[in-house]
């Protein structure tokens, strides 16, 4: 393809962006295609010779596009938003364009002064402490691909750190913290390092987040068995349910155990930050006072498009104790004298994607106004479909509304309440039927033993419209599981 | 941004980036700017007001490009190269419009599906054995972000499968096994995981590949101190000097040490196996053989953007076995009935970019054949390039050329040879110079001692003017270089 060939066929995706955009909220929200529906409509191997790209562009049409859930959809609720915009996508189409791997600053500065300077703007964006901007020469940001990356990355830096200081420890000592609402981000650290991990509890009565004490007490049980707790990874705003760990207890249990790390997974939380009335509620204090590394994505609840999920880290040392090799090849004027950052030895791999420039582009176009304009939206819009629940005599919530999530189930006034298998039973009855429709999406959840549904507001296109439709929709759902239910 | 606005600016960015690549190859390859020159640039802080859209796309003209390092420059000759494509590109672009974190089938089944099948066309292309198709339901292939990550991802399932064989193992035991060529990916590797890295020696007249004597005899001399060697990071074309280990001996010895898992890298040179007359170099038949893993990047030498590495392992089930965890809120119907691939379970992140859309594109659009074309032309060049320096009377080759990669030094006739440290000198400022200059760019290397230069051929608008004018331009240095080296 030359030049003038990709600015027809580059028009034409543009114009064909626009068309799924105009339509998207005609299309079914999750693909209503049956596994294995592509490998049948493709061939079983490479074409031969080249093809037109017209036909290549035609297919995406035709094969792909109805094969996508439509996360952008007005009413997508599922999981968490990855709340895309324009501004994000015509970043990535400029970044895309100019293609590099910038590992180290000189494989292109661009990349990583941008990333250096759009961290700080998000640090001061969000409000944490200067001690994280890059310009403190000491702590500092990077942007990862996920939470689950920032998360292995700030276990690798404080298990380093703690061998550093502890030398004789035994691997299997090793215990990274969690609780049973933390992200599976944490298992699945300990399965990557081959480290244990222990989920300690936390109850229904502090809303599924942990408390000082319960982290008090597993610190004494364990230390008094030899174990050595090295990094907890606590959850401002877990996946399940919204829970926050109460980080003013910790940091005080914190402060008799210097050597244990803390991690704070703010995955999709951390953007309430943006509006001071939310900073409070997250502890975004005890997050400034003593947190060794924060993480948030700006794809899920900012405005960016996936991938660009951001950490920052206290002390930049840590990372790069751990994780700096440097071989011939890889080494440049610049890097040897010190005066720049090599963000490849800041994070697990060595290419990285030019992800900063679509941070910039929304920071730019929305403002900081525009991004705290978007966040107290989808919370109010949540606080409406909570309300209507709560108002219902079908439904409940399963924990108060946090942010712009409510877990909620069916406890419908004639059904035994106290029979929780029961309740379960008619509530993943109802969940079927809901999951059996193409126009809305939710996920569900489990806590404590107790089926949830999982309602998530974020998409950059859902307005009031689609909370009442989408409420309208369940409580006609439940009706008709509660009909079956009965009949069973 | 409403619709109508984003086609404007998609137009807009569409022409910009047609502009770019009709001015690439004036453009400097190396951006000229200094550290800090972006900070100093910028506002310290995000706008508190959205700002009109051409205002930020006028400032990357202005700010950014002039700050990039142009991986796609004719006469980038540096590390190895990202030949991204106008199809690769348009891919991305759709992908990122509908901008989905497909980590399980659910949620977005056209990138798991598409995912396996081009996984299935890549491995054909390259020859590699059908126990690697994802249609064999054992083996399969998934693709990584990058090298480090597949590498990775091979350590800690051959680590997992290890313990569950030897539950026994002390951590400590266990040794990642690499040569001294290895790309640092092996000792980052062992970094993260907290694991001991043996760098087995290999020497110049073995062209710097690993030959089999000596990894038995490492194996013989570990085991009788109770270490436990679990994984090999074997090479096929080493970042420094494209070198290759002896895959063949490595089959004979690794025979006798069933738990061995042996992980190939073959990042850029993996690409060589499109073409069958290049499949016996790179000993592809020994890897269909015993290899465990096998990565390459379609991003290096495979038309295709960054980033999209490609995994393919013999035995699926060594890495869901390690990383599989899977909690409530990411259990679906398909993934319970395990008619799905949920590939969040084979890496070490949870979401995932829809990489696989750009292989398509970039496989319909050129053909099996357009690919060979390509990798042929690039070996042609190289060579052009190689038999310019050996009839050279001031430069040497330090290593025969290995694909399209040279490795080379000054060895003017009149300066002592013998001395190398003298040499190396000599070299060191002759790079120097070179990398002075903004309208070519090459990296350095060292081997066993000796300082050396690299010149890797790849970038897609890379023609025989380009080789005949790099050489021109790296005669006129030398002269400079010894003229200077004589009179001090």
């Amino acid at each position: 393809m030359d030049i003038e060939q990709f600015r027809k066929a580059g028009y034409q995706a543009i114009d064909r962006i626009c068309d799924y955009y105009y339509s998207l909220h005609e299309r079914p929200v999750i693909a209503q295609v049956k596994p294995g529906y592509l490998r049948r409509a493709l061939p079983s191997s490479a074409p031969e010779k080249g093809e037109d790209f017209q036909h290549v562009a035609d297919d995406y049409q035709r094969l792909i596009l109805p094969g996508l859930t439509h996360w952008q959809h007005p009413s997508f609720f599922a999981y968490f938003p990855t709340a895309c915009t324009f501004e994000g996508l015509l970043a990535d189409l400029y970044s895309s364009s100019t293609c590099n791997p910038g590992f180290n600053w000189l494989s292109s500065p661009a990349c990583t002064e941008l990333e250096a300077v759009m961290m700080d703007w998000a640090a001061q964006l969000l409000g944490l402490s200067s001690a994280f901007f890059n310009s403190s020469g000491i702590g500092g940001g990077v942007i990862m691909t996920t939470a689950s990356d920032s998360a292995l990355t700030a276990v690798v830096a404080a298990r380093s750190l703690y061998l550093r200081r502890h030398p004789e420890t035994r691997h299997e000592d090793l215990v990274i913290y969690t609780t049973s609402q933390t992200h599976s981000l944490g298992a699945k650290a300990g399965l990557v390092l081959g480290l244990s991990t222990r989920a300690l509890e936390v109850t229904a009565d502090d809303n599924f987040g942990l408390r000082g004490e319960t982290l008090r007490h597993a610190f004494l049980e364990d230390k008094k068995d030899g174990k050595k707790p090295f990094v907890l990874i606590a959850t401002v705003g877990t996946t399940s349910s919204g829970a926050i760990d109460y980080l003013p207890e910790i940091e005080v249990v914190v402060r008799d155990h210097p050597s244990l790390w803390v991690h704070i997974d703010a995955a999709w939380a951390g953007m309430s930050f943006s509006c001071p009335e939310y900073r409070e509620m997250g502890y975004l204090d005890s997050i400034n006072n003593f947190a060794h590394s924060f993480c948030t994505n700006f794809h899920k609840w900012g405005l960016t498009n996936f991938d660009a999920s951001s950490l920052w880290i206290r002390d930049r040392k840590s990372l790069t104790d751990a994780l700096d090799s440097t071989p011939e090849y890889l080494r440049t004027k610049q890097g040897d004298e010190g005066t720049v950052i090599d963000y490849r030895n800041w994070h697990l791999g060595l290419g990285r994607r030019f992800r900063s420039l679509k941070i910039w582009f929304v920071f730019r176009s929305f403002g900081v106004q525009g991004i705290q304009k978007y966040i107290r939206r989808t919370i109010e819009l949540n606080n409406k479909f909570a309300s209507m629940i709560r108002s219902s005599s079908q439904f409940a919530l399963v924990t108060p509304p946090s942010y712009a999530l409510s877990v909620f189930r069916l406890e419908p006034k004639g059904i035994e309440q106290s029979n929780v298998e029961s309740l379960n039973n008619l509530n993943r009855l109802f969940y079927e039927r809901i999951s059996a429709r193409s126009d809305i999406l939710l996920t569900r959840t489990e806590l404590n033993g107790i089926f949830c549904i999982r309602f998530a507001v974020g998409a950059a296109r859902t307005d009031e419209t689609h909370i009442q439709r989408a409420f309208d929709l369940l409580c006609t759902e439940a009706e008709s599981a509660i009909r079956t239910f009965e009949n069973v």
